[in-house]
Parts: structure tokens; sequence; C-alpha cells
């Protein structure tokens, strides 16, 4: 193995690394960590699973990097929206506004992360190992908000907690309410109604008194 | 097994009943539908898997009975604190506040909810089965606020999706945020906080444009 030459073998490998990710991404959405076996995964990516223990030593592992993945890849969304938005008003809107558009494009993400939240236990030592970045983005904008007199005296948990979820429950409940019930997240009417929603609460939850 | 007469018998059968329930909705809780086992509610309950099956035919059955005692409870739960409410944004208040102190006073509940959610598929044929009052007991009120003309063209699913939701957010949350960031949510301080935010909220939600 040592022999074939890295530069060769690693596209390849690389994307078969992806693919792994993805399917394993669907799994853990679809039935949470505890269920999902490496088996599923391999079976779902078409390789053996001693494939897939070459990539990620174990179910743990992969489960980690999938949940990195998740966060870093939301905080780079939110980077790049909020970049060079001074205001706190208009920084935790573009904050609010990346988050709902991150989760209706990557509807897994929002499942796993309701899941994460779920749980009563966690998967590591630490449960906001990956979600910190979050957690932070949201804490910056309310402390600079506070701190200008611009916002109230609000928590960023209570924001959390209230305005913040509602972009995961309004991404996974498309299809959770029953006949007659059901809409897609992602039709632009749907999403403009419940971003404005999101826009008004969020107002009124920093309003000061 | 026949010649024992079912009046003896009854209480103690009622009660390992009742045991195996309420094992079932914290492994369910903890863990989720599709990792938990009937040997794992069997070892909660300190009996055998055979005693279970006496009860319950299935892990299926098992679920579906927890998912509806669940559902039916906080229904009635609404009903005892919605009684006798004729005014529309009364009536919506008692039903968020209903909902916040079941979920508190239950949060076995609050998390088989978020993994209701988070579920793509429904373990039966529909999602709604049991959450389906529910579901009613909010569009009734917001039906009942936007015919009145005090509330403005509010649609029940946003408000489901957003000052609903954080009441399981808020309940799930509590050590789910990492060091630095826990609380309990039946603390009177904290609940009494997230309690004026939802009002606050909904207020704003249902506000005619």
């Amino acid at each position: 193995m040592t022999a074939i030459k890295p530069t060769t073998r690693q596209p390849r490998g690389d994307a078969t690394r992806r693919q792994i990710l993805d399917e394993a991404e669907r799994i853990f959405a679809d039935i949470g960590y505890a269920a999902a076996r490496l088996d599923h995964v391999a079976d779902a990516v078409g390789i053996r699973r001693p494939s897939i223990i070459y990539y990620f030593p174990g179910k743990q592992q992969l489960y980690e990097e999938v949940e990195a993945d998740i966060f870093a890849s939301m905080h780079a969304f939110v980077l790049n929206r909020t970049e060079g938005v001074g205001d706190p008003m208009a920084r935790l809107l573009a904050l609010l506004d990346a988050w709902l558009d991150f989760l209706v494009g990557r509807p897994t993400a929002a499942r796993i992360i309701q899941r994460l939240i779920a749980d009563s236990a966690t998967h590591g030592d630490n449960p906001v190992r990956f979600s910190e970045t979050a957690l932070r983005d949201i804490e910056d904008v309310v402390t600079a908000g506070v701190a200008s007199g611009q916002f109230g005296q609000v928590s960023a948990m209570v924001l959390l907690n209230t305005v913040a979820a509602g972009a995961l429950h309004y991404v996974c409940n498309g299809r959770q309410l029953g006949p007659g019930r059901s809409y897609d997240p992602a039709n632009p009417q749907q999403l403009a109604e419940f971003r404005a929603m999101m826009h008004r609460l969020a107002k009124a939850a920093v309003a000061p008194e």
C-alpha cells in the first residue's frame, strides 16, 4: 500500500471519504447516533465495512467528523453573511437569516442539531465541542447590542431557545404535521413568510422595555 | 392463570404496566425509538423480557402507548388551563403556559417530541396520530383570534414553529449548552424569565400589522 504514491491515490480516496461523510450525515439525521451502524453507511456508499474503517476508526469518530463539519460550515456561512455588518440589529437579523438559509439548504444538519438538543447525554465529554462557534456567534451580537443600548436586557440563551430555535422546527416540521399541513421549507413564498415572522420576533425580543 | 380472580391480580398488573410505561418513556427520550430495545426496558424495570410481552406485543406498540399517553396528558392539561378562557389572546397565552408547564414537569415528553420532529420518517403511517390534539389546540385559538380581528393574519404553523417551539428547546437545552451555560428549566426565576419572553413574542406574533 505504501508503495502507491499518495498523489495518485489521494483524489479517489478523498471522493470516497466525502461520500462516506455525506451518507453518514443522512443516516445520523434519519435515525440518530445510537441506532446508526457503520454497516448502514457502508451499504449506502456501496462499499464494505472495512473500507470505512480505513478512513474512520469507528462510529464515534465518524459522527464527530459529521458534527464538526456541520458547525464549521454553518459558522463559515455566518461569517460570510455578517462580514462588515456593524449595527447590532442588522447583525442579529443577518445571523438569523444565515442560520435559516443554511438549515433550509441542508435539512440533514437541522435534524442532527434537533437530535443533539433532544439527547440527555452527550456523545463525548463536551456537548458544545463543535457547536461552541454557533453559541459564540449569538452571544457576541447580543453582548454588542446590549452594550450599545440598542437591545434591552435580553440573554443569548433565551434568544437561542426562542427565535433561533424556530428555524430548526421550520425546516424539520415540513412533513411532520400530517396530511393537509405539509409544506416545503424551501418554497420561496413559505420561506419569506417564515423569515418575516422571524425578523418580527427578533425585533420584539431585543426591544428595550 | 385464569383461575386467579382478576380483582386480586389487577392491582399488581397495573403497577407493573405503569412501571414499564414510565421506564420506556425515559429510554425512548434518552436514546430514541430506533435504538431502544425491549431488553433495555425490562432491565430498567427489573423484570424479564417475556413479562413485557405479556403487556405489550412489541416495541412499536409500547412506543405508541407512550406517545399516546404524552399527548393525551398534555391535551388534558391544556383543557384544564383554558376552560372558560374566552378572550383569544388570554387563551393563546394560557395554551402556551400550559405547554411550557407540562413540558417543564415532564422533560422526557419534551425530548420525545423533539425526536418526533427530528425524524424524517414516522413510526406509523400517520405522524400526527397522537399529536393531532395539540395541533388542533393551537389552530382553534388562532382561528378564533383571526376571526375576531384581535390577531393579524398569522398561521398556526408559523406560530407553532416559533413561539411554541421555544418551550421544547428551553426544557431540553438545560444541560446541552456546555460548561458555564447550564441552567435548570424548573428554576422559578429562570422559568419566569423565559415565560415573560414567550408572552412577549406571542403578542408580537399575532399583533395586526
